[in-house]
């Protein structure tokens, strides 16, 4: 934790994520209106603005009775030791403006996030900039499971992240899958990263840490809610290039991350199974009614993910995201990068106006993401990227 | 056989089915330049039109060749004995204008069937009017031979007859299954009607000729050939108001009637199955390759070939077809039929201007295709048809 304006904005956000639950508009309404720091405040302060007339937090609906239901929980805001001690569980915090932050987020609106808690090896960031989501139902069938399981390894194999839920069932083939190749996976939990549910799942979430990334909207210690699992759905749906719905039930509530993919107008997928199984009819009425992309192996899926043009050959060859989706400083890298002969890591420092150990920390994202490549005299532009 | 000029131009169509394969697009053309009686007649002749330049054949390209391809053949031209053991075995002949011919199969063009030879005690016109092809791979698996076998009857029962090809697999459970629902199936076979290919669906065809109606295009002794399967295709599409495929494997033969359908732009389905059977790759490619609608049940199929708005509710109510596609005479006896109070079928007769006979076939042919119905003074106009 500094001490600055950041500092404090940071603070404030973990603050407010121990008052509200994830998705709370009228939370988000206000952030738009005011920031952290102030709107933190002024719940501390016990000083709800008038509803409609307080300057900045003009025409935020339902918002005295919002401060009411915030103020309740102000017992629960985290001291310094329990920062400390999630520090020491390895437990790091995303805001947004971090460079870690995944900034496609923020297509929520005010159900972005207000922070991410974080555990893990990979940087969430890069992961999901190549990323596809594998989701399903928990009562998978034998045959979801092993689709599942071989989609997500081929995806893992080709250098696409594979994001899913940490479930029972076709989430954990995913993130099974994706493991057993090598590849980085990101489980977004609906619970705290120390509680962990599902508990059946403690190895899976180790492994998923020690290759990928484990995500959580909610403080470390929370324990799972009903409604929790739909809201964490529009984050799996956020992060990745595309949703692939392996196995669901008509009305399973694997069908909400499908939703807010296409409500985000996101590629949207999904297997097809047999007719007569249940746990393939909502796979084949998003196919028929919402227009899913109807995809048998890795290859259909990446085809669908990437730009025109793309994906047809046997490997991507440029990154699955454009340039814009950088943050200032990895650009300032990026361009100083040179495109054939290639320079050290010193030289391109230098030409961004950057530290060494910021450039050689870029350069490995932008490595990651498939922007440059190492070559004999150090880095360069990668080929089609 | 009428010695008349309809006569002779059935007499002739005839012949040249002897002498042409089915979907011979030189005949066709000529045919379209000059009708089949000359046309018939240039060829006994041995007088082929100068390509190009001669009156009425003008501009038929390679015509000398195919000229000298038909006469090779006019030793096999039927006599008068042929023809009428033909009709003692209880097969009758279809030419265009006749009022059994299904008109949707104009839009074939030059590759429309010169004739039908038919068998059974179903109005081939009037069956087609309201059906769906099933149509699949021959080497089907449980999976598709069950799925084949419900759709049918479900299809059957909701009064849609149901078009295959007879042969082994997926086309005999669809024939199969209309059957055990007491429903009208339609055989359009690749052989001629008393060779009846394969030779192992003999009693299928017996059942299908007497709650259906076999039909085919080849003269009735023919033996198939491997590309008369693919030619066949065309007519079972176009035969339709849509077409499912049940399972087919990627290139398999299954996919030509689809491919008919799609270029004649009829409504085109398929049934997804496992992933993980090479059977269903096939439909699973036309449903994302050529936008082929993922259909599970009979309900999806009869929605996506009804007009819109029709085929929601538990039963439909009116015609699959517009008036348009009637004949004269059947048009003219459904508008001497009353809308609301009814009349017997002599009234309707002395209003349209047929004779009897002509009336109360027309009027059970209505009445199975959904636009009239029987109440208690004689027949009347079905409510929302």
């Amino acid at each position: 934790m500094t001490a600055g304006a950041g500092g404090r904005e940071q603070f404030a956000r973990i603050a407010l994520s121990f008052l509200a639950e994830p998705g709370d508009l009228a939370l988000g309404a206000l952030l738009r209106a005011c920031g952290p720091a102030e709107a933190f405040a002024a719940i501390c302060d016990g000083r709800p603005p008038t509803e409609g007339s307080a300057p900045g937090h003009g025409g935020v609906p339902g918002l005295s009775r919002a401060f009411e239901r915030w103020a309740a929980r102000l017992g629960g805001v985290p001291t310094d030791s329990r920062l400390a001690a999630w520090d020491r569980a390895g437990i790091r915090i995303l805001c947004p403006g971090d460079p870690e932050w995944p900034t496609q987020l923020d297509v929520l609106g005010d159900a972005r996030p207000l922070v991410l808690w974080l555990r893990g090896s990979a940087d969430l960031r890069f992961a999901c900039l190549r990323s596809v989501s594998v989701v399903g139902a928990r009562a998978a069938t034998g045959y979801g499971r092993h689709v599942a399981t071989e989609m997500a390894a081929a995806l893992a194999e080709r250098g696409f992240a594979v994001i899913s839920g940490g479930a029972y069932g076709i989430d954990r083939c995913a993130h099974a899958g994706a493991l057993g190749a090598d590849g980085v996976t990101v489980a977004v939990l609906a619970s705290g990263l120390r509680y962990g549910y599902p508990k059946g799942h403690a190895e899976l979430f180790a492994a998923v840490a020690g290759h990928g990334v484990l995500v959580s909207e909610w403080p470390p210690e929370r324990a799972p809610t009903r409604p929790g699992f739909l809201i964490r759905n529009r984050v799996i749906a956020a992060l990745s290039c595309g949703t692939v719905v392996v196995e669901a039930a008509l009305r399973s509530g694997a069908l909400s991350t499908a939703r807010h993919a296409r409500d985000l107008c996101r590629p949207l997928m999904a297997v097809p199974g047999p007719v007569t199984s249940d746990l393939s009819a909502g796979c084949h009425e998003i196919i028929r009614e919402w227009g899913a992309v109807c995809v048998t192996r890795a290859q259909d899926v990446i085809e669908h993910v990437s730009p025109v043009g793309e994906g047809l050959e046997g490997r991507r060859r440029g990154p699955a995201y454009p340039r814009d989706s950088l943050d200032p400083v990895t650009t300032s890298v990026l361009e100083a990068v040179p495109s054939r002969a290639g320079s050290g890591p010193a030289a391109i420092a230098v030409a961004a106006g950057v530290d060494l150990d910021t450039a050689i920390g870029c350069l490995g994202a932008l490595a990651a993401a498939g922007f440059v490549e190492r070559c004999v005299r150090g880095w360069r532009i990668r080929k089609n990227a």
